[in-house]
Parts: C-alpha cells; sequence; structure tokens
C-alpha cells in the first residue's frame, strides 16, 4: 500500500502517476520507462501513466502521487492509502488495430472503444491513433456508430418537448461567430434553444468564450434546465460541470497540435454532443473558402452528404448549409473583439458589421423555419424583424443576467498595427493565417487577445494604412504574434487596381 | 530571462519543460494548457511541451526547469541563464496533413520530417499521427524515402569493405533469438558482422539485451570500430552511445502500446539502420504464423516484396526468407532465459533446444552465402562445421571478453509454475500470449524476467504437469504476469490424441 499525495503539475490532460524511483515494489533498477497503471482506493480507479520522480522531496518511496485532475477524480484525502497494479491493455484495443489496419468496426467494438476511453484505459497517443485512423478511413456508418457510443457515454439532457434547437459551424473561419446572436433570435421568436457547447480548439473564438467575456457559462444540469425553463435557452459550456467526452478532450489537442479540421471527427464530436444535449433540429453551417477548413466545393458536399446521413440516423432534423468562407466575416477576431461585434449587431448599430449581421440572420432564419407555424422562406424576415425590434438584445441581456457573473475580460492592452506595405486594393484575406496570429496572440484561452480588422477584401488602401491591430496580454505571446504577421500578414494587396476590382 | 534548474522527473522519453504557475511573463491565469515552446542560451535549442508547476518548492517563479534527458541535451548547468519562446508549428506540419489525408509524399518532404523530429519539434502524439498514418497507406517509393531521411540523420558507419553483413527478424515468435549464435558462427567464418542493434519493443528479448546478461552493450563508435578491427564484429547498442533515431524512439512507445507491429515502419526501422550501420548484405527473417506479428503468407510475401524494392533502392542486397512462426523456437523467453539456451547451442550440449540450433544454423547459412567463395547451397553445412567444431563458441567468448564487463543479470527469483488443467497432447501455443506474460513478467527491461517452455507442441502431457515457469524480480510484475497466465495459459492441450496428432 502507497500513501496518496497530491502533485501539484500540470502536463497535457493526462493522468499522471507519480512513483519514486527507489519505490522498491515497483521500481528498483528495471524501471526507468513509462508503465500503463491503475490505482485503486478511491471512489473510482485511476488509469494512467507513470512518471518516475527521482527526488524524495517532491515523492517519498512509499507515496503515490496524482497529477490534480486525477487527484480530484480519485476522491479521497491525501495519506489515504492506495494500490497500484499494473495495467493490462483494455479488450477494445484489438479493434483499434483492426482500425488502424484498415478495418470497418461495428457498434458494439465503437461502444467497446468509447467505454475504455471514458474510463481513461487509453493513453492520450492510443487516442490520437485512432483519430488519425478514422481519418484516414471510415464508413458512414461508422461515423454513426461512433456518434451514438459516444453520446451514450456522456450526460444526456431530455427536454420533453417537439423542438429543441441549435446550430454550429464546423469554423475555419475568423469573425464567424454569429451563435449568440443567433440564439438571442430564436429565443426571442420562443424556441427552446440550449446551448451547450466546447471551447473551441481550432479557432480563436466559440460562442461560450465570447459569452465568457460577459458572464458565466459554467452551468451544471440544475441551472441549465431554470435557464430554459425561465427563458427558453442558454450558452453554457461544455466541459466544466457539464463534462465533456475525453475523446473530444483529445480530439481538442490533436487539431490544436496538428491544426487540421479532421472532419469526420468534428461530424462525430457535433452529433454526439446534439444527441447529449437532447436538440431535435439542428442547423450546420459549412463555410468553404481556400484559406478555411473546407476549400472545395465538392469536399463541403460530401461532409453535408455525411452529416444528414448520421442525423438521419439519430434521429435529428439536421439542415446542413453550405456559405461563403473567403474571407473573414466580422471584425474582431478573439473572445472580446468578437464580443464588441456581437453587441453592436444586436444593439442595431449603424457602425454594425455589416457580414456579420447578414450571416447571424441567414443562420437564425433557417433555425426559425424549423418551427412549423412558420411559412416557408420566412425565416430570414422573421429574423431581421426580431432582431431590429430590440427583442434579440433583450433576450441577450436576460441570459447574460440569468446566467450570473463572470470574470470580467478586458481588450489586451499590448498592441501592434500591422500595415500594408503598398498601395493599392485588398485582394484576399487568407484566413486561416490571421486565425494562427489571433490564437498565437493568446485568444481564445486569453480572452483580450485577438485580431482587430481594419480593412476588408475589396477595400482600397494606402500605403502606411493600418490592416489590422493585434491585441494580446502577454508579452511572450505578443511578440510572437507580431513575427508571425509581420512575416505573412495574411494580406493580398493589389497594386493593379484594375485587375484586383476586376 | 530565466535560471535553468534540473527537475529530477520522467514521463516517457519527451522533453518536460516546467514552468512556475506564477512565472508572470509566460504563464499569468491564461496559462493552464500545454504549449509548445523552445528553450535557447544552451548548445542547442530545447523543443518540447510545457509541464505548470504549481508549488515553489518544486520550482520557483523565476526557474525553468527540464526534464533529465532534456537538461543533459542543453548542456549547460543548472542556474545558467535561458530563454524561452513559443514555437510555431514545424515547417514540415503541413506535410504531415497532407499524409493524415492521404496524399503521397516525395523525398524532401520526408526530409523535412523526419528532419524536424530529430529536432524534437515534433511532439509524441504528431510523430505517432505520422505512424498511424503511414501504416494506413504508405507506397514503397515513400518506405524508401522515409527510410534514407532517417538513415542520414542518424550517426552512419563506413568499413571500406566489400561485404558487411547482418541478419535481422520482424519477430512475434517467443525464443526465436538466434543473433548471437549466428554473429558467432558468421564472425567465425571470417566475415565482418558489426551489429549495432535497438532494444526489442515488441517482443521479451532482442540480440542486445541476451548480450547484455554477460558483457556491455553500450559501445561508442571508437570501441565497435575495434571491435570490428580486432575480431570481426560485435553486438553493440543502438540507442546508448550510439544514438537512436527519435522516430524509432516514438515508434518503440507506440509498438508497445498499441502491442502492433506496424510492419511499414519495421522495413523502415529495419533499412535506415541497415544503412547507418553500413550493412552491405541483409538477411531479414519474415516468421509466419497464426498468433505471430504476420500472419499469413500473403502478408509475408508482400512484405518481403517491400523489402527487396526498399533495399535494392538504397543499395543493399537483401535476402528476405520466411520461415516458420507458428510456434516458439526455444525454450526460454527473456535475456537471461534465451542466453541460457543459446550458450548451450554454442557448447554443443546434448540437450540444447534443437529448433534453437536449427533455426540458428539456417539464417547463419543464408547470410554465409552472401561469400562470394562460398559455393551456392553449402552455407548451412559451413554454420554447422563451424558450430561444431567450437570456433563459434570461441568467437562468442571473445565477443563477451572485449566488449567488457556488464551488469551480471540474475534470473528472477519469484517463479510460478503454470501447470496443465488435462492430460493430452500439446496441440498449439499462442505466440502472442506467450509473449505477453514474458513482458508483463518484466522481460526486456527486467533481464531476469520471463517464462521458460517446459513442453512443445506435440509433447504429451499428463494433468498437473508443468507447462511453463514464469520468472520475475519484481513482485507486482510476478503477480500480474501470473493471473495473465492462469486466465490464458497461451497452451491448447487436445486430450483427443488422434486428432491432436493427426
Amino acid at each position: 500500500m502507497l500513501r496518496l499525495r497530491r502533485i501539484p503539475l500540470e502536463y497535457g490532460k493526462e493522468n499522471i502517476i507519480f512513483l519514486s524511483k527507489r519505490n522498491k515494489l515497483f521500481c528498483a533498477e528495471h524501471c526507468s520507462s513509462t508503465m500503463k497503471v491503475e490505482v485503486h482506493g478511491g471512489s473510482t480507479p485511476i488509469y494512467g501513466m507513470t512518471a518516475i520522480v527521482d527526488s524524495d522531496t517532491i515523492l517519498k518511496p512509499d507515496e503515490l502521487g496524482l497529477s490534480p485532475n486525477a487527484f480530484e477524480k480519485i476522491g479521497i484525502p491525501e495519506g489515504s492509502e492506495v494500490s497500484l497494479i499494473l495495467s493490462s491493455a483494455p479488450s477494445s484495443i484489438n479493434s483499434l488495430r483492426r482500425k488502424i489496419k484498415g478495418g470497418v468496426l461495428g457498434a458494439k467494438e465503437y461502444k467497446s472503444i468509447v467505454n475504455d476511453i471514458t474510463l481513461g484505459r487509453y493513453s492520450k497517443l492510443e487516442i490520437a491513433a485512432l483519430e488519425v485512423a478514422e481519418s484516414s478511413f471510415i464508413t458512414p456508418q461508422e461515423v454513426f456508430f461512433m456518434s451514438e457510443a459516444i453520446a451514450e457515454e456522456q450526460e444526456n439532457l431530455k427536454w420533453h418537448r417537439d423542438i429543441v434547437v441549435d446550430e454550429v459551424s464546423i469554423g475555419g473561419v475568423p469573425g464567424n461567430q454569429v451563435g449568440p446572436i443567433v440564439s438571442s433570435i430564436v429565443i426571442g421568436a420562443g424556441m427552446c434553444m440550449p446551448k451547450i457547447a466546447k471551447r473551441s480548439a481550432s479557432d480563436p473564438s466559440g460562442a461560450v468564450e465570447v459569452m465568457e467575456t460577459m458572464c458565466d457559462v459554467d452551468l451544471d444540469k440544475g441551472a441549465i434546465m431554470g435557464m430554459v425553463e425561465g427563458i427558453g435557452g442558454c450558452i453554457a459550456l461544455c466541459g466544466g460541470k457539464m463534462s465533456l467526452s475525453p475523446i473530444d478532450n483529445i480530439l481538442f489537442d490533436v487539431e490544436q497540435s496538428l491544426g487540421v479540421g479532421m472532419t469526420q471527427q468534428k461530424v462525430i464530436s457535433i452529433i454526439s454532443q446534439a444527441i447529449s444535449g437532447g436538440i431535435t433540429h439542428l442547423v450546420v453551417d459549412i463555410p468553404v473558402g481556400q484559406s478555411s477548413i473546407v476549400r472545395t466545393m465538392g469536399e463541403a458536399m460530401r461532409l453535408r452528404k455525411l452529416f444528414e446521413y448520421v442525423s438521419d440516423m439519430v434521429g435529428i432534423d439536421a439542415n446542413v448549409v453550405i456559405t461563403d468562407g473567403s474571407e473573414p466575416i466580422g471584425r474582431g477576431i478573439g473572445p472580446v473583439l468578437e464580443s464588441r461585434d456581437i453587441m453592436s449587431v444586436l444593439r442595431c448599430n449603424e457602425d454594425a458589421p455589416r457580414e456579420l449581421r447578414e450571416k447571424a440572420l441567414f443562420i437564425a432564419g433557417r433555425v426559425l423555419e424549423f418551427d412549423p407555424k412558420l411559412r416557408g422562406g420566412h425565416g430570414y424576415y422573421r429574423a431581421q424583424e426580431i432582431l431590429d425590434s430590440g427583442r434579440a438584445l433583450e433576450i441577450m441581456n436576460r441570459l447574460v443576467y440569468a446566467q450570473g457573473k463572470g470574470t470580467p475580460s478586458p481588450l489586451g492592452t499590448l498592441t501592434r498595427d500591422i500595415t500594408a506595405s503598398t498601395s493599392g486594393v485588398v485582394e484576399s484575406i487568407d484566413c486561416a493565417q490571421i486565425n494562427r496570429i489571433a490564437m498565437v496572440a493568446g485568444a481564445p484561452l486569453d480572452k483580450g487577445a485577438g485580431v482587430d480588422l481594419l480593412v476588408k477584401v475589396g477595400d482600397e488602401i494606402q500605403q502606411g494604412e493600418i490592416l489590422y491591430r493585434i491585441h494580446a496580454s502577454q508579452s511572450m505571446a505578443f511578440a510572437f504574434a507580431g513575427g508571425l504577421a509581420e512575416g505573412n500578414s495574411g494580406f493580398k494587396i493589389s497594386s493593379d487596381l484594375s485587375s484586383a476590382l476586376g
């Protein structure tokens, strides 16, 4: 038996199990590599990999250390007696091997894989292997099996209503965050829209990050039920009090490091989330653009069919729209900046970004048309009505008030202006590069970080004119983002006016 | 600037860069996830992921910690001033993305990927992604590009001889370690055979682990050159003083955790190693068996063709042999036990395992036939001659003496006998299960651990008779291996004699 100790050291999101190099039972001289082990004695077994510590100040030979996340899960105090055993490979690992070799797995195999992952029996490396294997080859039916298996492991909400709506974008376009505007309009129309969204991995901001600049988003099930009862919806976080599937957690890391949206994985993630959230009707936005996640119309079409097939199988009515993702939508990129634009649209300000307003009305219109009482084709005008009447703003204010006070997020005070090196017309803006600069500056984790676009495609500009402003709060991130932007601003400026315009 | 500190904590083989949660420049409140960073100020930049420490005893706010492996690489003392910057994605990551999406990469792309990996710019997760993507789909030409790229990054040996030989098995069969016998015979015949082998990942023992029970294997380049000059060969470690490619290092982890031999990766690993070692002629053994790594003749054939294509491209004369991998070869499984069997074969003992002797003579014969002076078909007999004359034993003794004293490895004193549950005839032995039991018992890291087979396929046995003995030195590993063997001994015993024999 070993005495439990909390080790205040986080590395990724993995459960780390610390052992002393002088631990006689497990280590001796042979122990130099990581082992998969299980810790028993708490409210739940902890599966993880061993880290070997060669310092009695950090960990004594008769102690077993757990990283903070694992310590929280085991649910017993420091000093408790725990025991350690070597972990055998989870039984579903054979299915994973088959998948890696190009096999097609069945529903039961996906259930067993997802179950083992949820129990923490897969290493990060193994989950990454699964995701890469899936992104190499997966059948639509397998996408369905996997989505259902993940949804089954999550806490599922039931609403006892005929229509529960949501909208989601697969991302990749800067300033594309229409979520909070759409929610305000749709809830304003009397529909039920309980948005429970993940943090953004591959984009500089998501709906929850925007809301988080104004109010609390980490709601528990009771609070979410209350919000839906009282207002008709919420914008809450999946991955805090509402738990996030460990698969999505790792997907997040894989996405971050590979910087790719693995599109089939996005379908799995979006559909499983919709099932868990009790969503019956879903609008999915696929922006297509040369510098976006989905680059060609053909790819977008295949993805649309996949969404349609899987949502049909799980009984969700999905309306998949393919939109223009060739250039940034709003002006601000990053939570605080996007929240500024969103509030400006909701307030119907004269200078509110027009494209953001239009996209929000378009998406909200599609959601509203799920309502059988609304005449086909009238969604957009109904949305416009609700937005322009101030009803949407009123709903947003109620949401912010009801979700409770969060930590206010100031805009990053370190700023750097990126200017045009030549005069001419903005021919194109590289979405991926602008997103990258905003993320390197700190977004979305640092809410005040991001990029504020001052000109758009088609604008005529003079040499030295400001293209955009980088905001950051950490000096390292600031320096790095500045360097990145100086190296490649993401703007293509054509000095030949006639060719650019025409 | 931060002050450098060595943190005595190992987790996998990754470079870990420790930062205090109270580090003002980098962390503040926003810093909760791992970041890819670069540490500058030492003899080489260190690339790695951050671990966040929330304890001033472990790490002070103005300190930067490095895990022991990274600390060794940076090559400057504790307290030195170092600086930290965020790391951008390596440029080759775009090629990786293409590979994940099923693309075919060119020679330059593989060079750039391997170069970035060697510099430590890829995370473990990214390398795993590459390997899984490659094992899903890779062309023979890409296998060639990748092998060459890896070889270029390693320290390459040149021998200025026409024929420099080696032999290698893709593994998966227990007790298949003929390497030291073959080396002794081949060197005894006057050929040059500088074996520089990796530690075993998916098997309970490799040639270096066997040698390591008798002598030192961690030789530097000078020592290896001296051995080849004086005796004609050596059995040395790749991954100690002779450095191992970081790709192979991670491949090791992926193989260990997925438990699969990704065969194309084995080709890359074997061919790149042969190039680095200056090998001109190579015998490759592919054992085929239902419970081995390669399970069907078709698979073995494809693998043979791949080996032949790639070795032709890099200018190595490869003789690929497909052998019987349906059952264990020798008796002992694990370094000490296999070394016992190997010495018994070299001493030409009456009770030496016959199959091990035969396999060694077969493989050695194939290697000897690379010699143009030897008449075709005479390799086996020449090998037999050298073994039976005591010349091979003499060479082994010289190798052991010249390589120098290592740490003697005793046989594990914790033993457990696994007995037959019924009387009958041994119909089959599950190679994968026997290997798994030996590895769970601690092999190959714990050299004294393993499985000692007392009966073989075709043997008639009585209920209660010992099938094999598990050896271990760590009590946890011992208990776990015992449980694994009780659950599934790996032996199939047929009580119906006629059906089993006939």
